[in-house]
């Protein structure tokens, strides 16, 4: 039981995380989320479309960030510079204190492929929002595509540091980390090991 | 018709592709698919396990060769440039003379969201195919899923200026140029326009 949560909202995410993890995603009802976090199945609906959705409704509130951060970026940022400060300025304000959450959801959706394919159109949804925003901020093509690629490239590559590792680095960190790799591996740092 | 199609398999393809085009996908059927190539449905089944797979075998294919280049990528390339040529590679292997097969192809995939998950995820699978192989040529994490990532954005970006463009580019062209804009905006090129 989720007594202690403060929203509805978030009592419902917290009871479908516990019942996936426990029973696997498809055995978990709306009901019996409902009935965990101590609400109707009315209450739910208030707030989400159907079980799926209690797993990707941040996405919408990523993409919110992302754009407003390039939207109001300073002008004396490269495009590259503006999608990394987006991406760092969400890993601030969206991911902070969700580590344990956000290791719970990607092992949900790591077995099971259907949520796989969610999380995909999710990620390149987001990558042609941030192109957009960049070209609204006068970036050319295909520069604006690629920088905003890369973007969700670092992000995922973050991600994922960030939930496998200890834990003791923000997602905000990692992002920077990975905005670093990516350059130098751009840039064509480092040789191949002899086949 | 496509009597003067040498091979089963092309002329089913190009049968498929047709008939996508006039109907749509979805109300095409095997059936009609197969009568058009002037075969049997049978000999359909033989070569793709269902209507969807005509579109997505030549990922199969791709896959093969960027993988293979990597693997026998020369040992003063860095991760970058390996996996530039191996799509370069793949570019003049596989899509010389595919310019109005690709072009009607995508046509298919952009009008239908199905078709389009299942790209993503033959992307997905693509990136994390070309990761191994660059970790089994000594790159470390997370470079070699920067790398891979990068690689795969870079050939989605310049797969569409290929089909958009006139067709007087080869796609090895139009994965050069894209990589190089990549490096550019990855190392900070260019400075927003003023919100």
């Amino acid at each position: 039981m989720a007594r202690w949560a403060p929203d509805a909202r978030g009592r419902l995410e917290l009871a479908a995380m516990e019942l996936f993890g426990e029973h696997g995603y498809e055995s978990t009802t709306v009901a019996a989320i409902a009935e965990r976090a101590g609400l109707t199945e009315r209450t739910f609906f208030r707030y989400y479309a159907d079980k799926r959705e209690v797993l990707f409704w941040g996405a919408r509130a990523l993409q919110d960030v992302l754009v407003d951060r390039v939207d109001h970026a300073p002008a004396d940022l490269s495009a590259i510079e503006a999608v990394t400060a987006a991406l760092a300025a969400a890993g601030d304000e969206i991911f902070v204190g969700r580590h344990g959450y956000a290791g719970r959801r990607q092992a949900v959706i790591d077995a099971n492929p259907e949520l796989q394919e969610r999380e995909l159109i999710k990620l390149a949804r987001l990558a042609a929002a941030l192109a957009d925003a960049l070209r609204r901020r006068g970036v050319g093509d295909p520069a604006a595509d690629l920088a905003a690629e890369a973007g969700i490239a670092v992000f995922r590559v973050a991600f994922g540091s960030w939930i496998y590792g200890g834990g003791d680095r923000t997602l905000s960190d990692c992002i920077l980390e990975s905005a670093d790799v990516l350059r130098d591996v751009t840039g064509g740092r480092g040789r191949l090991r002899p086949d």
